[in-house]
């Protein structure tokens, strides 16, 4: 049995799953949301803040030596303490996405120190829209365990899907304003200007977005470079931005204006998601020249931000094969003064369209791995159409699969605990708590259920791989019994003695 | 479209893949089978071979110098010289399971230098059997991409299940002789015999299996370190032989009989699997004193089985958390001289029933980047339940992009190319093209279906994901053509000044 539970006066969710024969219950990061909005305090500590004169962003704030109740959420969620959060905030190489008008929010952070997080991209689009959908998709998302929220939309009702999303979601909502704003210009990109875009910005920024994908990297200098690629420029805002700077042989306004967006951002908390407008459409494309240019420049725009106390996260991609990868992480890390990188997969393979959560949680769990904070996923629909609600949930299992066993690997305190009570309750036969403990119950136990779907079956001591007459788990107990009795003695006697296993092969 | 092609008279197979606009077809790897079995010609190369007193093993002719028309048809099949596929078999770096009395296989070689192969468990139990149900499997899990498959049943009709599969089969089989042993003594392990193991293996022999996996490195001295795990010892096989050695406090008798073993399989050509009856079953478990004392005597089983001229490779696991899994192929590689290694996934966290394809597909293909030959597939019923139909697809496809995932990590010289046609497929919007060059066409279709079923959508220049209104591929096009008019010159003139993509951030 799952229940929801909340820590502290500060109201951190976990999802407690209660367990039979006396285990110990297990506590899991929760990021369905409540059911009460108006129960969650964080209006009341922005509030607070302001009243009290401190910083508005939760850089300032730690720079401050402020710990903030959002990192003091985020150290009971993250089960570390509060000054590490604090002083990783302050290093840049953690954000805490929270505009001061998101109080639905449940603070969370992004950070290579954290648990890895995932993010699930919905939004309407001109083929196709309805508000409603997107608000369910994105309480699907989050029930399945996404850490945040992109609203893509890019048709009709912009603001009100926005609207909607933001007001009903406990995870932080990201954007990219150049979507609407190219809405307002009719979809003609030569008609975009900066005026334009700001006051896209400052209309999502009142609306309470998280933060926002800004794609002030792609130079005019580094269009070029992507033309004799097999798939040009993928992104949608870093295909808008090079038309722009192309048709009018201008640098990006993005860019010029740089400063002050990020005035604007300071104001409201809104974290950079520096976008990665050139990343690889391919696995030709992978690691090119304009890649790492963009990239540079994203560390040069990363260090000013900072100047201005706004958090930044920095995207990466793409498309890359699996011995690319770490080199993507390892020059982020360099370039952008390990400030959070927040990739889209990558993709290890373009041959799998329908598949393409898989070929994408390779390489988002070997990238998280070697430290990459944020993985944006990838649905089965890539490349092929938008997701809808099933593909939502494969998205978000194959990340969060992703996420998991990069904290695995990197170590993080709380992680293997959940995979040990797991299978701790698989050897011992606990089916439903096995089921409890998956990251999607309902589907391991209807599994289960196809081919042995009495209840019995839920404590009987096999399954329906061997059936009853021979289990290797019924084994292993009787030699668990049979090693108490004596061997534990002689395997102590076996490895003291050094270990020697080698038996002479005795022919015949 | 796809066509199957033969090419040259050993009919070494294709599928080859016809695109739109002039662009040359792609040739593609192809397990699927033949239609007519009778015009496959090996039977007439073993018959050759035993007329001319050559040597029975692909091992042996290797040494002796041998090109066999099996190695023949695997260099065209693979891309590369017959002679790099004689060398790597004499080396022992490589297998080419094939056993003479199994005339309907198409070769194949399993070897790191070579295509990462995937092998395809399917197999009846006590609990659900159909010997039809089981033909099919085989025929639907080859028709997707499946190398090898492994006939793991457990209950009634293990014979005939067999036979038929094998007869069907142009894929090499693998089985797990232990299993029918056990049958033969109703299940109960303490009554085995090296005899009744031994008459088993040559019954399997007689009808055609190409591989078999035997369980003689568990060792009655290794039992012991696995009493206090997790999960204990969770291969069927090794749990039988620790239960056998344990009862009888003996040792293990496939080890003490073991050059027995390759006596018989040296006559038929059947290559050793060297069964990892200690991997471990669960993240806690993974690398632990039991599994890597078993592989030390894996090493010396397969210098053993050299001396013999029989094949070798060497299973592995099973969970392994990703930071744990370079260990486990680079101390194969050294303990075992360089045989092939074949593991079990590896599954990088156990918080997922119902997903452990995707679970293990992250595992498998980073495996298969460090070396590993043969990746065994694991379908979503791991640990819930036997696979059906649509659970063995996504098993095979999961694997399928694993395995080429790390063909392209490793350079294999055939590998991009796939990428690389589908990618400019996609580029120009040859919606056909692209879903014909996919893992699994239909599958691919359907889905961009979903949302633009009309025929004109599959050449419109635009997809569903952002409408006809604005399109980054479609931009990407406009700035190609931008580029070749002019800005390639000054693209040329920005590289060769030395790329200096910086411009000074103008406030305000």
């Amino acid at each position: 049995m799952r229940n929801k539970v909340y820590v502290s006066e500060l109201r951190v969710p976990f999802a407690e799953v209660e367990l039979a024969d006396g285990n110990a219950p297990v506590r899991l990061y929760d990021t369905s949301g409540p059911t009460d909005f108006e129960q969650l305090p964080r209006k009341d500590w922005v509030a607070a803040r302001a009243a009290a004169g401190l910083p508005v962003t939760q850089l300032q704030c730690a720079r401050a030596d402020i710990v903030t109740p959002e990192m003091e959420f985020i150290a009971i969620r993250e089960g570390l303490p509060a000054e590490v959060v604090r002083a990783e905030v302050e290093a840049g190489r953690a954000v805490i996405p929270a505009n001061i008008h998101h109080p639905e929010l449940e603070p969370m952070i992004i950070g290579s120190r954290f648990l890895v997080k995932i993010n699930a991209n919905i939004g309407t689009s001109a083929v196709t829209f309805d508000v409603a959908e997107e608000v369910e998709k994105m309480r699907w998302a989050t029930r399945w365990g996404a850490d945040t929220v992109m609203d893509l939309s890019t048709g009709p009702s912009i603001h009100a899907t926005r609207e909607a999303i933001i007001r009903a979601s406990a995870v932080p909502l990201g954007t990219v304003p150049i979507y609407q704003a190219l809405e307002k210009v009719k979809g003609d990109p030569l008609k975009l200007t900066w005026e334009i875009f700001r006051d896209t910005v400052i209309e999502q920024a009142e609306q309470g977005v998280d933060y926002m994908t800004v794609h002030a990297g792609v130079l005019l200098a580094h269009v070029p470079l992507a033309a004799d690629r097999v798939t040009g420029i993928v992104s949608r805002g870093g295909s808008i931005m090079a038309a722009w700077c192309l048709a009018r042989h201008e640098e990006n306004f993005l860019y010029t204006h740089y400063r002050e967006l990020c005035e604007i951002f300071a104001r409201y908390d809104i974290t950079f998601s520096l976008g990665d407008g050139l990343r690889p459409g391919s696995i030709a494309d992978a690691n090119d020249a304009a890649q790492f240019a963009e990239l540079r420049t994203l560390g040069e725009l990363t260090s000013i931000a900072w100047e201005y106390g706004v958090q930044v996260m920095v995207e990466g991609p793409g498309h890359v094969p699996m011995h690319k990868i770490k080199e993507n992480v390892d020059l982020q890390q360099e370039l952008c003064h390990s400030a959070p990188f927040y990739t889209l997969g990558p993709l290890t393979t373009d041959i799998a369209p329908a598949y393409d959560h898989i070929t994408s949680a390779i390489g988002a769990a070997m990238i998280a791995m070697y430290g990459t904070a944020m993985l944006c996923y990838v649905t089965p629909k890539e490349h092929l159409g938008l997701p809808n609600r099933d593909d939502v949930k494969a998205g978000v299992i194959a990340y969060k699969i992703a996420a998991h066993a990069a904290d695995l690997a990197k170590g993080h305190p709380t992680a293997q605990a959940w995979d040990d009570a797991l299978s701790k309750a698989r050897f011992e036969f606990r089916w439903q708590d096995q089921f409890n403990l998956s990251l999607d119950p309902e589907t391991a136990r209807s599994y289960h259920d196809e081919t042995l779907p009495a209840e019995p079956a839920k404590t009987a001591h096999f399954c329906s791989m061997c059936g009853p007459k021979f289990c290797s788990m019924k084994i292993s107990h009787d030699l668990k019994e049979y090693a108490a009795q004596g061997m534990r003695a002689k395997s102590a006697e076996f490895v003291s003695s050094g270990g020697q296993v080698y038996l002479p092969v005795v022919a015949g």
